[in-house]
């Protein structure tokens, strides 16, 4: 099993390790120290010897920070988390801010007395963050000292040990592009920058760029590495070498000068003197801001060179991607056949996880060579009735429920496969479903249709889009407080930059770049409904007639909607024609693959949908 | 009359003022001067004495800039002034580069030589465009000198004089709340800047506070004048006296400390010293940033204080722009009922212009007491066939043609009324029209629906919205290139900020703005079409069951869309629902204030429409 449905981590309690803490903290002269929930890296998944902010407090969440002072322990966590962290850390000891209204630095600004020196380790702030934290610091006539080490790392005696996976070689047959493809764009964005040299720290641009994977982290088939793009010359790439076999040494040293993960400050200092060096400055750690200048060089402040060219997928990489959504809706529908068979009241949410899991793993042979299920690309959401209404679930034995007659089951999973990662959200009727559970989940179906038939010229962000998905939900006074998608890399990480589509989504959608199509809607207390497809931006079918040619979006997914969801009286005729033509694709393609058993049960589900109501009312 | 059909000036030949202007820049030790469109105060309609551009160079349109160096003489232009530009210069003498492509200052980059001065008028550069100037000139290996008075004015003989039309009181029946109730929020402005004093530059944000209205310039009833605001104390204002009668007089010393314009640079002198001023670097010139410096103050950068309490109209404005909008829908059905009695092929678009102008300003006499035009909003654009397609048309005695048989006819204007400024675009089918007219047609109507029902939560922007006007063109491989909607100012100008509906909205709509609703559809050559509402943002109507309260638009504008261009078979049960509302309270509040003869047209064009075909196909 890829997903552990153990409960988090025994809560901490009492204040051995903030007295640890604090007494490091005065060896060090600072009367603050900050604890983000952050690897060296920015990875979305911290490998273990980086979960220092749970050490610490207990808390398990995906996203917070700690600030402890000599008298105070503060943890920041944003409002999906509030509760979880008050169950986790002790109450007697430390405090819960909200991470949103009153972030660290805002709070610093208020509370860092006069003349506190505020420590902070810079590889674990971006120069970004620094500037925040800085200008903080001032307002409250603080200071900032960097620390030479770790305050966690100082204190915690039984650290897990950095992760040293096996890597691996990401086929060319998947990965479409050689390295030396690649360097062409990475030596255009030096030349563009006047630079020598580029810091790669994020090792999903790393693995991209160098066609590797590997398993440091969960869910993300990343190795950890750290790369120095040089003008001219070959890269080199720093990565622990006892995760290479021969093949991938050999392969490796193709395209890059191989060194140990501890020769990068070295290296670094060699080439900074008089040299342009690019940072993103929303990636590397400030550290190497530090290094740079210290050694006599120039940071050019300009975004990782391979964010965009990795989101642009090429045709190998679209090839693959339809191929893995089709063997995971073989799959999905397996499993749905399944679910469908339990009868109310009696499955739980970790059984139905795993049974998931299962059939991902189970695929049929229908790929010649078969591409088994890698990893799980995230742990499923998987959540009944009002755990459904908790966007970021988790479900453990302590939280897991029964799947209960009336409810909605949530259900949020993807996987990673050789040629592609994928992300699925269905949302499934427990027994008879309320006329309020159809009437909604066909408000968020029909923000789904939309955004799948978005036509849209060149140019077009991500935030013009946005409001496609949510506009029939706000025609009801209804909403969700997420995005509507994210991008998706190619057996990489399920949330891939710069693209998304929300309010926030600056970068122009290109085509071959693939994003999550989601909208939900989330009542507390009672059920949640969320509808995710994951769709490739494309040229769209030429119009006859237009002027311009258009944009649009191809579904990759496939699965059935849940039609005992849908109430078609309120659909257009548009709508229910694009709902009548996904499931017949999907039915087609589906079908030869699965058990007849499962074919019988992807009939019924597939079956074109008619209206209730003689007039539509749209 | 208010709109002028004479033909631009005459065009500039030979190259007399160049020569001129040469020997000027030699005197002042300058190898460049620019030349913007624009006054000290960044007025959409330029007074006489500030269209230097067009005295230079022949060119009348509304936007562009020249660059006169040594040895070449550059125009800029954006796309739609091309023709225009062409022209009305000589070629011998001056070349035409794009404004978009190659703005000014990169040009000036790539063609200043090095060690150019360039001259620059900082009574006529923001701050933040000096900035850009000076990386260019700095790029080039050039510098700037600021010329202590403006080349244009000392070679342009027969210069008109600085306007100075007498200025009234707006009444507080129209402002709807009083210079000292606004003064708080200017108050307010200063404290969170920490600044001492404020000077606003934008004679609409003067006006606005002060409430007061004038005639300095055409179609915005602004008065020229200039205001310093200042913590604690009573602001100053520079006005020319000799615009202002005993009652202005009197009405403005309650609340300002007046002062001559000449008064304005020694007063900011005499204010600065160690003080903190707040100056918007979009709008105010850079010689305030310099007086400012010189004379030891700092410059606080801030968005104008008044912009956004003047675009959040309060319930005067609001009852007054419903009221000046029925006014103006009595003298747009009265026009539309006579344009629909001529045979196609009889009028032309100055008469159709001048027809529309006289219906406005013989209003019948339904207020009590009357409120009269006084003024057109903008030149009204009048154009019929291909010059429809012109997004920015003014029909001259040249232009001027036939309303043919089968053409649409696009006809945009505004009228400005004490009690508030309108905005409308309708188009209308002279003869039969063609099934691609009405298909397109149909397509920007759905585009208008869809925005003009729109509901949405709090923190919505413009941006979040401009889709919703597009979508049913993209669908169709269609797109209008400009925005859908801008600001509108009560009794002010048409053209108001910040709010604006389009991809550069970032500005949140709140309760009480004012904005056009108008996408549009243009075919070069051939035809154009526009549907132009204004509309009020509110609270939507309460939505039962829904778990959020919504904003929405409430339509102002009232006037027959022309339904012999509406294909119904494409539009929406929700749409149609949408017309026949609109077109029953545009009956119902139009019917009792027009004549006989107008009311049975009016009948007519509001007729509940049907659909052509049995079954919707949305």
């Amino acid at each position: 099993m890829f997903q552990n449905f153990d409960p988090p981590t025994d809560p901490v309690t009492g204040d051995d390790r903030l007295k640890k803490l604090r007494k490091h903290m005065q060896s060090q002269g600072v009367q603050a120290v900050l604890v983000p929930h952050a690897d060296e890296q920015r990875n979305e998944y911290l490998p273990a010897n980086a979960e220092r902010l749970a050490w610490l407090t207990g808390f398990t969440g995906s996203a917070g920070e700690a600030v402890v002072t000599d008298d105070r322990a503060v943890l920041f966590v944003d409002g999906r988390y509030t509760l979880q962290a008050a169950d986790q850390i002790d109450g007697e000891h430390w405090e819960i801010e909200d991470y949103v209204s009153a972030p660290s630095n805002t709070w610093l600004a208020r509370n860092a007395g006069a003349n506190t020196q505020i420590g902070l380790d810079p590889w674990f702030h971006t120069a970004n963050e620094v500037a925040r934290i800085r200008a903080a610091a001032k307002d409250a006539n603080a200071s900032i000292k960097f620390l030479t080490e770790n305050p966690v790392d100082k204190i915690w005696v039984d650290q897990p040990a950095i992760p040293a996976e096996p890597a691996h070689i990401h086929d060319s047959a998947f990965a479409g592009r050689t390295t030396r493809e690649k360097m062409i764009e990475m030596d255009a964005a030096l030349q563009k920058n006047n630079a020598k040299a580029c810091v790669l720290t994020d090792p999903s641009s790393i693995c991209w760029l160098f066609n590797i994977r590997g398993s440091d982290v969960a869910h993300t088939p990343i190795t950890l590495a750290h790369a120095i793009l040089r003008a001219g010359e070959l890269p080199l790439l720093f990565i622990d070498q006892s995760k290479l076999d021969i093949e991938t040494r050999a392969f490796l040293t193709q395209t890059a000068d191989l060194h140990a993960p501890d020769d990068l400050v070295e290296e670094l200092k060699h080439l900074s003197p008089d040299a342009r060096i690019m940072l993103d400055p929303d990636l590397a750690a400030f550290a190497f801001t530090q290094i740079i200048t210290d050694a006599g060089g120039t940071v050019v402040e300009a975004k990782d060179p391979a964010r965009l060219p990795r989101a642009v997928k090429n045709d190998a990489e679209i090839a693959g991607a339809r191929a893995a959504h089709k063997r995971d809706g073989v799959a999905f529908a397996t499993f749905l056949a399944w679910l469908d068979k339990q009868p109310p009241g009696t499955i739980d949410e970790i059984e139905a996880a795993k049974k998931l899991e299962a059939t991902r793993t189970n695929l049929a042979q229908m790929d010649t060579p078969s591409l088994p299920l890698k990893d799980i690309s995230f742990d499923t959401i998987s959540g009944s009735g009002p755990n459904g209404a908790i966007v970021h679930y988790r479900v453990t034995q302590t939280t897991n429920r029964i799947l209960g007659d009336g409810e909605l089951y949530l259900c949020d999973s993807g996987g990673q496969y050789d040629d592609g990662t994928t992300d699925i959200t269905r949302t499934i009727a427990i027994g008879e479903p309320s006329q309020e559970q159809r009437h909604t989940f066909t408000l968020v179906l029909k923000g789904h249709i939309a955004l799948s038939l978005a036509r849209f010229p060149k140019g077009t962000r991500g935030m013009d889009l946005d409001v496609l998905a949510r506009n029939a939900l706000w025609q009801n006074g209804f909403d969700y407080a997420h995005g509507t998608g994210h991008g998706v890399g190619s057996y990489l990480s399920v949330h891939e930059g710069p693209q998304n589509i929300s309010r926030r989504g600056t970068q122009e959608l290109l085509p071959g770049m693939i994003l999550s199509n989601e909208p939900g809607y989330y009542r507390e207390g009672e059920f949640g409904i969320r509808i995710e497809n994951l769709v490739l931006v494309r040229n769209a079918t030429e119009i006859p007639d237009g002027d311009i040619a258009m944009l649009g979006f191809e579904t990759l997914t496939l699965a059935p909607i849940d039609q005992r969801l849908i109430d078609t009286s309120i659909l257009t005729d548009a709508e229910l024609h694009w709902l009548n033509a996904y499931h017949g694709w999907v039915r087609r393609e589906i079908t030869p693959l699965v058990t007849e058993e499962v074919a019988l049960w992807l009939k019924q589900a597939t079956e074109p949908a008619t209206r209730d109501l003689p007039a539509a009312s749209a």
